[in-house]
Protein backbone atom coordinates (compact mmCIF):
# COMPACT_ATOMS: atom_id res chain seq x y z
CA UNK A 1 0.00 0.00 0.00
CA UNK A 2 1.02 3.44 -0.57
CA UNK A 3 0.10 5.68 2.67
CA UNK A 4 -0.07 9.24 2.77
CA UNK A 5 -1.69 12.47 4.50
CA UNK A 6 -2.91 15.45 2.60
CA UNK A 7 -3.72 18.85 3.96
CA UNK A 8 -2.57 21.61 5.31
CA UNK A 9 0.34 21.14 7.38
CA UNK A 10 -0.99 20.23 11.02
CA UNK A 11 -3.93 19.03 9.61
CA UNK A 12 -3.08 16.51 7.50
CA UNK A 13 -5.73 13.57 6.62
CA UNK A 14 -4.87 9.73 6.14
CA UNK A 15 -4.92 8.54 2.78
CA UNK A 16 -3.79 6.15 0.53
CA UNK A 17 -2.81 5.61 -2.97
CA UNK A 18 -4.20 2.97 -4.68
CA UNK A 19 -3.47 0.54 -7.41
CA UNK A 20 -4.76 3.02 -10.25
CA UNK A 21 -3.37 5.49 -9.06
CA UNK A 22 -6.47 7.07 -7.48
CA UNK A 23 -6.28 9.24 -4.20
CA UNK A 24 -8.49 7.68 -1.41
CA UNK A 25 -9.42 9.44 1.76
CA UNK A 26 -8.62 7.04 4.63
CA UNK A 27 -10.08 9.16 7.53
CA UNK A 28 -12.96 7.18 7.90
CA UNK A 29 -11.16 4.40 8.58
CA UNK A 30 -8.12 5.65 10.15
CA UNK A 31 -7.58 8.23 12.56
CA UNK A 32 -4.20 9.43 11.03
CA UNK A 33 -0.83 7.56 9.73
CA UNK A 34 1.82 7.54 12.84
CA UNK A 35 3.60 5.06 15.03
CA UNK A 36 0.79 3.63 16.74
CA UNK A 37 -1.14 2.80 13.30
CA UNK A 38 1.78 0.95 12.42
CA UNK A 39 2.25 -1.14 14.50
CA UNK A 40 -1.35 -1.97 15.20
CA UNK A 41 -1.94 -5.17 12.97
CA UNK A 42 -5.73 -5.08 13.21
CA UNK A 43 -5.59 -1.56 12.07
CA UNK A 44 -3.34 -1.83 9.11
CA UNK A 45 -5.48 -5.15 8.15
CA UNK A 46 -8.47 -2.62 8.37
CA UNK A 47 -6.96 -0.33 6.01
CA UNK A 48 -5.66 -2.94 3.44
CA UNK A 49 -9.51 -4.52 3.50
CA UNK A 50 -10.65 -1.26 2.89
CA UNK A 51 -8.43 -0.23 0.05
CA UNK A 52 -9.03 -3.66 -1.64
CA UNK A 53 -13.05 -3.43 -1.49
CA UNK A 54 -12.03 -0.24 -3.77
CA UNK A 55 -14.91 1.72 -2.38
CA UNK A 56 -12.85 4.17 -0.61
CA UNK A 57 -13.87 7.81 -0.89
CA UNK A 58 -11.95 9.80 -3.99
CA UNK A 59 -9.99 12.42 -2.65
CA UNK A 60 -9.85 15.79 -5.23
CA UNK A 61 -5.57 15.65 -5.59
CA UNK A 62 -5.61 18.70 -7.94
CA UNK A 63 -3.75 21.20 -5.30
CA UNK A 64 -4.07 19.04 -2.84
CA UNK A 65 -1.04 19.91 -0.21
CA UNK A 66 0.73 16.26 0.67
CA UNK A 67 2.58 16.11 4.30
CA UNK A 68 4.95 13.91 5.53
CA UNK A 69 3.74 10.33 6.03
CA UNK A 70 4.05 9.67 9.11
CA UNK A 71 2.56 11.94 11.86
CA UNK A 72 4.30 12.25 15.48
CA UNK A 73 7.53 11.02 14.44
CA UNK A 74 9.82 10.17 17.35
CA UNK A 75 13.15 10.75 15.90
CA UNK A 76 15.29 10.42 12.44
CA UNK A 77 18.21 8.13 12.52
CA UNK A 78 20.61 9.42 10.02
CA UNK A 79 23.15 7.18 8.78
CA UNK A 80 26.71 8.87 7.27
CA UNK A 81 28.66 7.77 4.00
CA UNK A 82 26.53 4.94 3.80
CA UNK A 83 27.88 4.21 -0.12
CA UNK A 84 30.87 3.32 -1.17
CA UNK A 85 31.06 6.24 -4.60
CA UNK A 86 29.88 8.81 -1.68
CA UNK A 87 32.22 8.00 0.95
CA UNK A 88 34.85 8.44 -2.38
CA UNK A 89 33.45 11.73 -3.44
CA UNK A 90 34.02 13.54 0.11
CA UNK A 91 37.44 11.97 0.26
CA UNK A 92 36.49 9.68 3.58
CA UNK A 93 37.27 6.11 4.20
CA UNK A 94 34.67 3.91 3.91
CA UNK A 95 33.41 3.48 7.25
CA UNK A 96 34.27 0.05 9.32
CA UNK A 97 30.55 0.54 11.00
CA UNK A 98 27.91 2.70 10.28
CA UNK A 99 28.43 6.20 11.08
CA UNK A 100 25.55 7.37 12.96
CA UNK A 101 23.48 11.04 13.74
CA UNK A 102 20.24 12.40 14.43
CA UNK A 103 18.12 14.68 13.28
CA UNK A 104 15.17 15.88 15.01
CA UNK A 105 11.71 15.00 14.06
CA UNK A 106 10.63 19.06 13.77
CA UNK A 107 12.93 19.33 10.69
CA UNK A 108 10.06 16.74 8.63
CA UNK A 109 8.15 18.51 6.31
CA UNK A 110 6.44 17.29 2.75
CA UNK A 111 7.48 15.99 -0.09
CA UNK A 112 6.94 19.25 -1.90
CA UNK A 113 7.19 21.75 0.82
CA UNK A 114 9.11 25.13 0.49
CA UNK A 115 13.08 24.51 2.01
CA UNK A 116 14.56 27.30 3.03
CA UNK A 117 18.43 28.25 2.74
CA UNK A 118 19.51 28.82 6.39
CA UNK A 119 20.34 32.45 7.42
CA UNK A 120 24.26 32.66 7.10
CA UNK A 121 24.16 29.79 5.00
CA UNK A 122 26.80 29.39 1.77
CA UNK A 123 26.90 26.24 1.74
CA UNK A 124 23.60 24.51 1.70
CA UNK A 125 23.73 20.89 -0.08
CA UNK A 126 21.13 18.05 -1.12
CA UNK A 127 21.38 14.62 -0.33
CA UNK A 128 18.77 11.89 -1.84
CA UNK A 129 18.05 9.17 0.40
CA UNK A 130 15.96 5.67 0.90
CA UNK A 131 13.94 6.52 4.39
CA UNK A 132 13.28 3.34 6.46
CA UNK A 133 9.98 3.76 8.71
CA UNK A 134 9.74 1.72 11.82
CA UNK A 135 6.42 -0.43 12.44
CA UNK A 136 7.60 -2.08 15.87
CA UNK A 137 9.73 -1.52 18.76
CA UNK A 138 13.73 -2.76 17.70
CA UNK A 139 16.01 -3.14 20.57
CA UNK A 140 19.06 -5.41 20.81
CA UNK A 141 18.52 -6.81 17.37
CA UNK A 142 20.73 -9.79 16.61
CA UNK A 143 20.04 -10.33 12.64
CA UNK A 144 19.39 -9.14 9.34
CA UNK A 145 15.86 -11.53 9.20
CA UNK A 146 15.07 -10.03 12.49
CA UNK A 147 16.05 -6.28 11.45
CA UNK A 148 13.76 -6.11 8.36
CA UNK A 149 10.42 -7.72 10.41
CA UNK A 150 10.76 -4.08 12.43
CA UNK A 151 10.51 -2.23 9.14
CA UNK A 152 6.94 -0.85 8.33
CA UNK A 153 7.26 0.46 4.72
CA UNK A 154 10.19 3.06 2.92
CA UNK A 155 9.78 6.75 1.44
CA UNK A 156 11.84 8.74 -0.24
CA UNK A 157 13.76 11.62 1.73
CA UNK A 158 15.76 14.49 1.43
CA UNK A 159 18.42 14.60 3.39
CA UNK A 160 19.03 18.61 3.36
CA UNK A 161 22.71 19.30 4.64
CA UNK A 162 24.25 22.58 4.99
CA UNK A 163 28.60 21.71 4.84
CA UNK A 164 29.78 24.79 6.62
CA UNK A 165 27.89 24.13 9.73
CA UNK A 166 28.24 20.66 9.85
CA UNK A 167 31.92 20.41 9.24
CA UNK A 168 33.61 23.62 9.69
CA UNK A 169 32.06 24.85 12.78
CA UNK A 170 33.05 22.75 15.59
CA UNK A 171 31.38 19.63 17.52
CA UNK A 172 29.38 16.91 15.20
CA UNK A 173 27.31 17.01 12.36
CA UNK A 174 24.23 17.93 13.74
CA UNK A 175 24.79 21.21 13.65
CA UNK A 176 24.38 21.38 9.71
CA UNK A 177 21.74 18.80 9.39
CA UNK A 178 18.71 20.25 11.42
CA UNK A 179 17.81 23.62 10.13
CA UNK A 180 14.38 24.04 9.64
CA UNK A 181 12.50 22.53 7.41
CA UNK A 182 15.62 20.35 6.13
CA UNK A 183 14.23 16.83 5.85
CA UNK A 184 11.44 16.85 3.54
CA UNK A 185 9.46 13.41 3.96
CA UNK A 186 7.55 11.45 1.32
CA UNK A 187 5.64 11.54 -0.92
CA UNK A 188 4.20 8.41 0.47
CA UNK A 189 4.98 5.39 2.80
CA UNK A 190 5.08 2.18 0.51
CA UNK A 191 4.44 -0.94 2.81
CA UNK A 192 7.70 -3.37 3.20
CA UNK A 193 5.50 -6.04 1.46
CA UNK A 194 5.66 -3.61 -1.84
CA UNK A 195 9.51 -3.66 -2.02
CA UNK A 196 10.63 -7.15 -1.83
CA UNK A 197 14.40 -6.02 -2.18
CA UNK A 198 15.48 -2.39 -0.71
CA UNK A 199 18.72 -3.54 -2.13
CA UNK A 200 17.43 -2.75 -5.77
CA UNK A 201 16.44 1.01 -5.95
CA UNK A 202 17.66 3.81 -8.08
CA UNK A 203 17.88 6.97 -6.31
CA UNK A 204 18.21 10.25 -8.80
CA UNK A 205 17.84 13.70 -7.67
CA UNK A 206 17.82 16.85 -10.05
CA UNK A 207 18.71 20.79 -9.43
CA UNK A 208 17.04 23.03 -11.73
CA UNK A 209 16.15 20.26 -14.33
CA UNK A 210 20.27 18.98 -13.83
CA UNK A 211 20.36 15.71 -12.86
CA UNK A 212 22.95 15.64 -10.04
CA UNK A 213 22.82 11.93 -8.11
CA UNK A 214 21.75 8.74 -10.12
CA UNK A 215 22.68 6.10 -7.66
CA UNK A 216 21.20 2.55 -6.71
CA UNK A 217 20.89 0.95 -2.76
CA UNK A 218 23.09 -2.08 -4.27
CA UNK A 219 25.92 0.33 -3.51
CA UNK A 220 25.53 0.93 -0.07
CA UNK A 221 28.00 -0.44 2.42
CA UNK A 222 25.44 -1.26 5.10
CA UNK A 223 22.07 -2.53 3.87
CA UNK A 224 19.32 -1.38 5.71
CA UNK A 225 18.55 -4.78 7.56
CA UNK A 226 22.16 -4.31 8.94
CA UNK A 227 21.34 -0.52 9.08
CA UNK A 228 18.52 -1.55 11.21
CA UNK A 229 20.00 -4.75 13.21
CA UNK A 230 23.11 -1.99 14.67
CA UNK A 231 20.97 1.02 15.21
CA UNK A 232 18.98 -1.24 17.83
CA UNK A 233 22.02 -1.84 19.81
CA UNK A 234 22.43 1.91 20.67
CA UNK A 235 19.29 3.29 21.05
CA UNK A 236 15.48 1.85 21.05
CA UNK A 237 13.88 2.20 17.95
CA UNK A 238 10.18 3.06 18.10
CA UNK A 239 6.92 2.80 15.83
CA UNK A 240 7.04 5.93 13.62
CA UNK A 241 10.58 6.10 13.66
CA UNK A 242 12.54 7.31 10.64
CA UNK A 243 15.94 5.80 9.65
CA UNK A 244 17.67 7.82 6.72
CA UNK A 245 19.84 5.44 5.27
CA UNK A 246 22.66 8.04 3.27
CA UNK A 247 22.59 9.08 0.50
CA UNK A 248 24.82 8.07 -2.48
CA UNK A 249 27.27 10.20 -4.81
CA UNK A 250 26.44 13.68 -6.59
CA UNK A 251 26.53 16.27 -3.82
CA UNK A 252 28.19 19.45 -3.97
CA UNK A 253 30.19 18.79 -1.60
CA UNK A 254 31.82 16.47 -3.72
CA UNK A 255 32.30 18.48 -7.04
CA UNK A 256 35.16 21.28 -7.67
CA UNK A 257 35.29 24.31 -6.59
CA UNK A 258 33.34 26.29 -6.96
CA UNK A 259 31.09 23.87 -5.58
CA UNK A 260 27.54 24.52 -6.67
CA UNK A 261 25.28 24.83 -3.53
CA UNK A 262 21.95 25.67 -3.48
CA UNK A 263 20.18 29.28 -3.57
CA UNK A 264 16.96 30.72 -3.03
CA UNK A 265 15.21 29.94 -6.10
CA UNK A 266 16.70 26.95 -7.12
CA UNK A 267 14.44 23.69 -7.56
CA UNK A 268 15.58 20.21 -6.39
CA UNK A 269 13.30 17.06 -7.46
CA UNK A 270 14.02 13.49 -6.41
CA UNK A 271 12.76 10.00 -6.46
CA UNK A 272 13.86 6.57 -5.36
CA UNK A 273 12.13 4.13 -7.85
CA UNK A 274 8.75 3.19 -6.57
CA UNK A 275 8.66 5.31 -3.60
CA UNK A 276 7.30 7.99 -5.52
CA UNK A 277 9.11 12.04 -6.56
CA UNK A 278 9.66 15.09 -4.34
CA UNK A 279 10.17 18.47 -5.44
CA UNK A 280 11.23 21.73 -3.52
CA UNK A 281 11.73 25.26 -4.22
CA UNK A 282 14.50 27.15 -1.99
CA UNK A 283 13.87 30.07 -0.48
CA UNK A 284 15.93 32.40 2.15
CA UNK A 285 14.91 31.64 5.87
CA UNK B 1 6.81 27.69 39.97
CA UNK B 2 7.49 24.31 40.58
CA UNK B 3 6.03 22.14 38.03
CA UNK B 4 6.05 18.62 38.04
CA UNK B 5 4.35 14.96 36.60
CA UNK B 6 3.66 12.24 38.70
CA UNK B 7 1.83 8.86 38.13
CA UNK B 8 3.50 5.35 36.14
CA UNK B 9 5.04 6.10 33.21
CA UNK B 10 2.67 7.16 30.05
CA UNK B 11 0.34 8.36 32.64
CA UNK B 12 1.62 11.16 34.55
CA UNK B 13 -0.76 13.76 36.10
CA UNK B 14 0.39 17.76 36.49
CA UNK B 15 1.19 18.16 39.98
CA UNK B 16 2.79 21.24 41.75
CA UNK B 17 5.35 21.59 44.88
CA UNK B 18 4.10 24.49 46.69
CA UNK B 19 6.12 27.16 48.70
CA UNK B 20 5.65 25.14 51.85
CA UNK B 21 7.18 21.90 49.74
CA UNK B 22 3.37 20.30 49.62
CA UNK B 23 2.61 18.26 46.62
CA UNK B 24 -0.66 19.84 45.11
CA UNK B 25 -2.62 17.70 42.14
CA UNK B 26 -2.84 20.01 38.70
CA UNK B 27 -4.96 17.87 37.15
CA UNK B 28 -8.33 20.32 37.54
CA UNK B 29 -6.38 23.10 36.35
CA UNK B 30 -4.31 21.87 33.69
CA UNK B 31 -4.17 18.74 31.10
CA UNK B 32 -0.77 18.19 31.68
CA UNK B 33 2.52 20.15 31.19
CA UNK B 34 4.20 20.33 28.11
CA UNK B 35 5.90 22.84 25.28
CA UNK B 36 1.37 23.99 25.03
CA UNK B 37 1.07 25.24 28.18
CA UNK B 38 4.55 26.62 28.90
CA UNK B 39 3.58 28.86 25.35
CA UNK B 40 0.17 29.91 27.06
CA UNK B 41 0.55 32.74 29.37
CA UNK B 42 -2.81 32.27 29.99
CA UNK B 43 -2.94 28.90 31.26
CA UNK B 44 0.50 29.78 33.03
CA UNK B 45 -1.54 32.48 34.76
CA UNK B 46 -4.50 30.48 35.98
CA UNK B 47 -1.80 27.28 37.38
CA UNK B 48 0.14 30.20 39.37
CA UNK B 49 -3.72 32.13 40.32
CA UNK B 50 -4.27 28.40 41.61
CA UNK B 51 -1.37 27.63 43.61
CA UNK B 52 -1.49 31.21 45.08
CA UNK B 53 -4.79 30.20 46.29
CA UNK B 54 -3.46 27.75 47.98
CA UNK B 55 -6.79 25.25 47.81
CA UNK B 56 -5.23 22.45 45.07
CA UNK B 57 -5.75 19.20 46.40
CA UNK B 58 -2.76 17.41 48.47
CA UNK B 59 -1.31 14.57 46.77
CA UNK B 60 0.14 11.98 49.07
CA UNK B 61 4.24 12.02 47.97
CA UNK B 62 4.71 8.77 49.50
CA UNK B 63 5.27 5.78 46.84
CA UNK B 64 4.50 8.12 44.36
CA UNK B 65 6.71 7.83 41.26
CA UNK B 66 8.18 11.18 39.55
CA UNK B 67 7.81 11.19 35.74
CA UNK B 68 9.86 13.93 33.69
CA UNK B 69 8.60 17.51 34.15
CA UNK B 70 7.41 17.87 30.50
CA UNK B 71 5.72 15.37 28.46
CA UNK B 72 5.64 15.28 24.49
CA UNK B 73 8.98 16.92 24.81
CA UNK B 74 10.13 17.62 20.88
CA UNK B 75 14.17 17.44 21.23
CA UNK B 76 16.52 17.30 23.57
CA UNK B 77 19.70 19.87 22.64
CA UNK B 78 23.21 19.14 24.03
CA UNK B 79 25.56 21.92 24.64
CA UNK B 80 29.82 19.24 24.94
CA UNK B 81 32.31 20.64 26.13
CA UNK B 82 31.02 23.56 27.97
CA UNK B 83 32.81 24.17 30.86
CA UNK B 84 36.24 24.98 31.61
CA UNK B 85 37.37 22.44 33.87
CA UNK B 86 35.23 18.96 32.08
CA UNK B 87 37.20 20.70 28.63
CA UNK B 88 40.86 21.09 30.21
CA UNK B 89 40.19 17.26 32.31
CA UNK B 90 39.40 15.30 28.73
CA UNK B 91 42.02 17.15 26.95
CA UNK B 92 40.12 19.16 24.82
CA UNK B 93 40.63 22.90 24.08
CA UNK B 94 37.71 25.27 25.04
CA UNK B 95 35.57 25.41 22.11
CA UNK B 96 35.64 28.22 19.69
CA UNK B 97 32.20 27.93 19.57
CA UNK B 98 29.26 25.52 21.11
CA UNK B 99 30.09 21.99 20.55
CA UNK B 100 26.26 20.79 19.70
CA UNK B 101 24.76 17.35 19.45
CA UNK B 102 21.45 15.87 19.88
CA UNK B 103 19.54 13.15 22.27
CA UNK B 104 16.17 11.74 21.03
CA UNK B 105 13.29 12.54 23.52
CA UNK B 106 12.74 8.73 23.83
CA UNK B 107 15.77 8.76 26.36
CA UNK B 108 14.04 10.75 28.38
CA UNK B 109 12.70 9.34 32.03
CA UNK B 110 12.02 10.56 35.35
CA UNK B 111 14.49 11.43 37.55
CA UNK B 112 14.35 8.47 39.72
CA UNK B 113 13.86 5.57 37.35
CA UNK B 114 16.32 3.34 36.57
CA UNK B 115 19.33 3.59 34.37
CA UNK B 116 20.19 1.01 31.79
CA UNK B 117 23.74 -0.13 31.01
CA UNK B 118 23.76 -0.88 27.37
CA UNK B 119 24.39 -4.01 26.56
CA UNK B 120 28.07 -4.42 25.27
CA UNK B 121 28.80 -1.19 27.55
CA UNK B 122 32.18 -0.89 29.53
CA UNK B 123 32.38 2.72 29.59
CA UNK B 124 29.06 4.19 31.01
CA UNK B 125 29.50 7.63 32.88
CA UNK B 126 27.61 10.20 34.24
CA UNK B 127 26.88 14.12 33.56
CA UNK B 128 25.23 16.22 36.11
CA UNK B 129 23.62 19.43 34.49
CA UNK B 130 21.41 22.26 34.22
CA UNK B 131 18.54 21.97 31.64
CA UNK B 132 16.78 24.30 29.86
CA UNK B 133 13.33 24.39 28.82
CA UNK B 134 12.29 26.73 26.26
CA UNK B 135 8.70 28.26 26.19
CA UNK B 136 8.24 30.22 23.35
CA UNK B 137 9.72 29.45 19.64
CA UNK B 138 13.14 30.64 19.20
CA UNK B 139 14.37 31.00 15.84
CA UNK B 140 17.26 33.47 14.56
CA UNK B 141 17.85 35.14 17.96
CA UNK B 142 19.74 38.19 17.76
CA UNK B 143 20.81 38.59 21.66
CA UNK B 144 21.17 37.36 24.74
CA UNK B 145 18.46 39.23 26.52
CA UNK B 146 15.92 37.64 23.89
CA UNK B 147 17.17 34.37 24.26
CA UNK B 148 16.43 34.00 28.02
CA UNK B 149 12.78 35.46 26.93
CA UNK B 150 12.62 32.18 25.37
CA UNK B 151 13.45 29.87 28.59
CA UNK B 152 10.20 28.50 30.45
CA UNK B 153 12.06 27.54 33.26
CA UNK B 154 14.84 25.32 34.74
CA UNK B 155 15.34 21.71 35.46
CA UNK B 156 18.46 18.81 36.56
CA UNK B 157 19.28 16.68 33.24
CA UNK B 158 21.69 13.72 33.62
CA UNK B 159 22.93 13.54 30.52
CA UNK B 160 24.47 9.55 30.59
CA UNK B 161 26.72 8.97 28.21
CA UNK B 162 28.74 5.83 26.93
CA UNK B 163 32.09 7.01 25.89
CA UNK B 164 32.96 4.14 23.61
CA UNK B 165 29.36 4.38 21.93
CA UNK B 166 30.53 8.00 21.61
CA UNK B 167 34.18 8.42 20.82
CA UNK B 168 35.33 5.45 19.55
CA UNK B 169 32.66 3.40 17.52
CA UNK B 170 33.17 6.12 14.40
CA UNK B 171 31.09 9.27 13.39
CA UNK B 172 29.55 11.59 15.72
CA UNK B 173 28.67 11.61 19.59
CA UNK B 174 25.18 10.53 19.44
CA UNK B 175 26.11 6.73 19.38
CA UNK B 176 27.07 7.41 22.83
CA UNK B 177 24.37 10.15 23.62
CA UNK B 178 20.68 8.23 22.85
CA UNK B 179 20.76 4.84 24.72
CA UNK B 180 17.10 4.02 26.22
CA UNK B 181 16.69 5.41 29.68
CA UNK B 182 20.04 8.10 29.04
CA UNK B 183 18.29 11.20 30.14
CA UNK B 184 16.65 11.53 33.63
CA UNK B 185 15.16 14.66 33.81
CA UNK B 186 13.61 15.92 37.06
CA UNK B 187 12.15 16.20 39.03
CA UNK B 188 11.02 19.62 38.82
CA UNK B 189 10.65 22.55 35.98
CA UNK B 190 11.13 25.61 38.19
CA UNK B 191 10.15 28.48 36.36
CA UNK B 192 12.36 31.28 34.94
CA UNK B 193 11.28 34.21 37.45
CA UNK B 194 12.49 31.64 40.41
CA UNK B 195 15.91 31.72 38.96
CA UNK B 196 17.13 35.17 38.58
CA UNK B 197 21.06 34.33 37.54
CA UNK B 198 21.33 30.46 36.03
CA UNK B 199 25.16 31.20 35.93
CA UNK B 200 25.32 31.36 39.54
CA UNK B 201 24.22 27.74 40.32
CA UNK B 202 26.04 24.48 41.98
CA UNK B 203 25.78 21.11 40.27
CA UNK B 204 26.73 18.18 42.39
CA UNK B 205 26.51 14.16 41.50
CA UNK B 206 27.42 11.50 43.45
CA UNK B 207 28.17 7.83 43.16
CA UNK B 208 27.74 5.22 45.73
CA UNK B 209 27.79 8.31 47.94
CA UNK B 210 31.00 9.63 46.99
CA UNK B 211 30.84 13.32 45.81
CA UNK B 212 32.46 13.23 41.63
CA UNK B 213 31.42 16.51 40.68
CA UNK B 214 31.10 19.33 42.38
CA UNK B 215 31.05 22.43 39.61
CA UNK B 216 29.37 25.37 39.24
CA UNK B 217 27.57 27.29 36.42
CA UNK B 218 29.72 30.09 36.84
CA UNK B 219 32.62 28.42 34.73
CA UNK B 220 30.28 27.46 31.59
CA UNK B 221 32.37 28.75 28.62
CA UNK B 222 29.25 29.80 27.30
CA UNK B 223 26.13 31.11 29.56
CA UNK B 224 22.60 29.65 29.15
CA UNK B 225 21.80 33.27 27.62
CA UNK B 226 24.18 32.43 24.61
CA UNK B 227 23.59 29.13 24.37
CA UNK B 228 19.86 29.77 23.14
CA UNK B 229 21.08 32.23 21.01
CA UNK B 230 23.34 30.45 19.35
CA UNK B 231 21.14 27.57 18.55
CA UNK B 232 18.30 29.10 17.79
CA UNK B 233 20.92 29.97 14.57
CA UNK B 234 21.00 26.26 13.60
CA UNK B 235 17.70 25.10 14.12
CA UNK B 236 14.43 26.02 15.64
CA UNK B 237 13.78 25.75 19.05
CA UNK B 238 10.10 24.77 19.88
CA UNK B 239 8.25 25.18 23.40
CA UNK B 240 8.88 22.09 25.25
CA UNK B 241 12.49 21.38 23.81
CA UNK B 242 15.34 20.98 26.22
CA UNK B 243 19.07 21.75 25.85
CA UNK B 244 21.50 20.36 28.46
CA UNK B 245 24.02 22.95 28.85
CA UNK B 246 27.07 20.86 29.50
CA UNK B 247 28.93 18.95 32.31
CA UNK B 248 31.77 20.32 34.86
CA UNK B 249 34.50 18.28 35.46
CA UNK B 250 34.49 15.48 37.55
CA UNK B 251 33.42 12.67 35.38
CA UNK B 252 34.56 9.02 34.78
CA UNK B 253 36.38 9.91 31.17
CA UNK B 254 38.37 12.56 33.31
CA UNK B 255 40.00 10.20 35.79
CA UNK B 256 43.00 7.89 35.73
CA UNK B 257 42.67 4.63 34.46
CA UNK B 258 41.39 1.95 35.86
CA UNK B 259 38.58 4.62 34.78
CA UNK B 260 35.25 3.95 37.49
CA UNK B 261 32.49 3.89 34.79
CA UNK B 262 29.41 2.77 36.12
CA UNK B 263 28.23 -0.57 36.77
CA UNK B 264 24.73 -2.69 37.40
CA UNK B 265 24.05 -1.86 41.27
CA UNK B 266 25.88 1.37 41.23
CA UNK B 267 23.69 4.51 42.52
CA UNK B 268 24.05 7.97 40.85
CA UNK B 269 22.57 10.91 43.12
CA UNK B 270 22.69 14.19 41.41
CA UNK B 271 21.54 17.82 42.01
CA UNK B 272 21.81 21.60 40.34
CA UNK B 273 21.18 24.16 43.29
CA UNK B 274 17.43 24.81 43.63
CA UNK B 275 16.65 22.65 41.36
CA UNK B 276 15.87 19.41 43.21
CA UNK B 277 17.89 16.41 43.20
CA UNK B 278 17.48 12.84 41.49
CA UNK B 279 18.66 9.17 42.63
CA UNK B 280 19.12 6.43 39.93
CA UNK B 281 19.91 2.66 40.39
CA UNK B 282 22.02 1.15 37.55
CA UNK B 283 20.76 -2.04 35.93
CA UNK B 284 22.10 -4.16 33.14
CA UNK B 285 19.94 -3.46 29.72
Amino acid sequence: MKLLRVGTAGAERPALLDAAGTLRDLSGVVADIDGALLADDAALARVRAAADAGDLPVLAADGLRIGPPVARIGKVVCIGLNYHDHAAETGAEPPAEPVVFLKAADTVVGPNDTVLVPRGSAKTDWEVELAVVIGRTARYLDSAEQALAHVAGYAVAHDVSEREFQIERGGTWDKGKNCETFNPLGPWLVTADEVPDPQALSLRLWVNGELKQDGTTARQIFPVAEVVRYVSRFMTLYPGDVINTGTPAGVALGRPEPKPYLRAGDVVELEVEGLGRQRQELKQA
